[in-house]
């Protein structure tokens, strides 16, 4: 396992005090890599105040606008969400992204994203993640501050570093930026075929990210459905 | 499981905050039950703050002066430990003192002890625990503050909670003021077999503690080793 493969990303953060309690939590459990997407205050006194030890992290964090930018280079991205979903996505616990990253940090690049400290991430932030993590949790009193979340996924990730590990394939993963594209293809390619109606698109494209992610592509399989579409297309002129 | 038969127990806290943010943390996973041993500062503005949705975990706290007075009736006590020890103590990770105090929790009180912020728990205190557990971390920068490492605990007694339990026994097990009581005796009784000599104690009680806490004696085992005891008593009179 390689947690130098592993970033932690924030969506959104309101309070630069969370973003620091957030990295010491990361440094705790051996985790370095902080990406901030559009944070609402930093760089801060406050979150240098928090961080403690960890001023290292924040000096060293990313900052992007969008979360595109924050997770373009990941073959696997998981997002965390509190309450379910109106189209069930394939969810983690917290032991198994644990599991999960510890075997694929050795092949691409992992993203664990959390959102908002009020609202969570987006449905749209969400359909982008391959698996969604519920952290368990008191159905009455369910609110986890962001730094203790953020220290829950860490602590598992650092369990499963110290496990060996044999996940082994023969193409590496498609990244988020080849999803994406393969997306904005498939979707092209619908709307020529009149099958997807941009006025009434419904949750089509919705489904059809949660197959593709659930599935996980690869390099090869990526570029079979690509000729795929390509061949149709052709036919099409 | 039972989560209201665990308790959590912090020793000498400095900051009424950390005394907020743990039990909060506390909450979100469902722990209800919280032993404070003669803490800093408490009731205190400070710590309802940091409990937010909490407060009324810290309104059912339980003050007690002394370490004995928080474990005395409980069959099960877990000691947190940064450092190991020179006379090495058995050792559970995290997940164990949760898969383990999932299933004693049907059949006696549970404790889990958490030390002062800088300086953990003595070795006297970690000496009367069962086990110890550390929280796997950065071995360059392990420093979890309070309510992180309560997180952490809580999270999987959560974890362990939610998961079917099937432990059975046929004594219950001897709490702390019973194991206390013998310990006393048996150091009697050393003393008096000029085996212990208490101008040079070397590690022997520590030891023994080791070994009896280690093996957990229930009701019938503790009977008969007092039993023991009594009679070598009655041959030296």
């Amino acid at each position: 396992m390689n947690l130098n493969n592993i970033r932690i990303v924030l969506v959104n953060t309101s309070h630069p005090g969370n973003i620091g309690s957030a990295a010491r939590a990361m440094k705790t459990m051996g985790l370095t890599r902080l990406y901030l997407v559009g944070p609402h205050e930093f760089p801060s006194h406050k979150a240098d105040e928090m961080a403690s030890g960890a001023v290292d992290i924040l000096k060293n964090a990313v900052v992007t606008e969008t979360l595109d930018e924050a997770i373009a280079d990941c073959g696997l991205v998981i997002g965390t969400s509190a309450r379910s979903r109106t189209i069930p996505w394939p969810m983690l616990t917290p032991r198994e992204c644990g599991e999960k990253s510890a075997q694929e940090s050795n092949v691409h690049q992992v993203a664990v994203i959390f959102g908002r400290e009020q609202s969570g991430l987006t449905n749209e932030e969400l359909h982008r993640c391959h698996f969604h993590i519920q952290i368990p949790s008191n159905p009455e009193y369910s609110s986890l501050n962001l730094a203790a979340a953020v220290q829950v996924i860490a602590y598992e990730l650092r369990v499963a570093s110290e496990m060996p590990s044999a996940f082994e394939w023969d193409y590496r993963f498609a990244n988020e930026k080849e999803m994406e594209g393969f997306y904005l293809h498939l979707e092209k390619v619908l709307v020529a075929l009149d099958f997807l109606k941009p006025e009434a698109p419904r949750q089509l494209m919705t489904r059809l990210r949660r197959l593709f992610n659930r599935a996980r592509l690869d390099e090869m399989e990526m570029n079979i459905l690509r000729g795929i579409l390509g061949a149709v297309e052709k036919k099409m002129k």
